[in-house]
């Protein structure tokens, strides 16, 4: 029988979870800025896709700081929230309330890497190692920003939403 | 051809969403609950189950005060994060490692919601329905708060796992 898992186990795990999730971002971003019509969202998907691959290059230097090979997990969270942002890119609708519906999915994806990068720092400072734990904090405030500056996006874009509606 | 999607009707879609999602959450939490060994943690999920109970009723106000039947669309952003969560529960490990990852886990389930209902909030404000704004705003509050909880339980209950780990 296996041993049971430990804390830098678990910690591993989720790392692998992350570098699948960060790595099917890398392939929905650029279909959500094709899709977008508002200039500035366009712009915010292409500045978050080139942070995204340094988030990757990140997950990477964690996997090596743990002697580990760099190694995918299907993150099943993450692939749901996708599939749900592929079904509002196909809708009929304006293309105002389709940027509405682009930033709601992709709001999902940033609070799902938001809720797993706050995990790891969490146990990164628990493991006693401040050197990870500083790495998973740059991304965090990466995800943390990205999603601050959609609901600015959101904000400016639903209003011209409601306009087109009435 | 249908007519292009309105507003309304996308916010509609995302009460659907959010209808099912909390559904499975209601049946997901019991199972959380028997299988977290801290009793700070165990409370808090039958808490939350209290208060999930009271958002699948204000999300049937929701679809009243739009002359809807309540009704569920699949959500695949929680089905994925449910699933996380359940191979989180099947681990062999220390029941205080296990409590880190489901605790990680409900904080991913929380994000999704705070993002969803945060969506649902913007919108209801630019579709002019304050009444269903203020329904969205007690729940997103309460889903805020739930995070927050198991962020304080998650920072005690991380050092002991460290402890056993060491």
């Amino acid at each position: 029988m296996a041993d049971p898992l430990t804390l830098e186990e678990m910690f591993l795990q989720e790392v692998r979870d992350l570098y699948d999730c960060e790595q099917r971002l890398i392939k929905a971003l650029p279909k959500m800025s094709e899709t977008a019509a508002t200039p500035e969202l366009k712009q915010a998907f292409e500045s978050h896709l080139a942070e995204t691959e340094m988030h990757v290059t990140r997950l990477e230097q964690i996997f090596g700081m743990f002697g580990q090979e760099a190694k995918s997990d299907t993150c099943k969270g993450i692939k749901g929230i996708i599939a749900e942002g592929e079904d509002i890119l196909d809708e009929d609708t304006d293309p105002w309330i389709r940027d509405a519906g682009i930033i709601a999915a992709a709001q999902k994806a940033e609070h799902y890497e938001i809720a797993s990068y706050g995990t790891l720092r969490a146990w990164a400072q628990i493991l006693g190692r401040q050197d990870v734990r500083q790495l998973v904090e740059f991304t965090l405030e990466e995800e943390k920003h990205a999603d601050e500056k959609l609901t600015g996006i959101a904000s400016r874009l639903n209003a011209r939403a409601a306009n087109v509606r009435a």
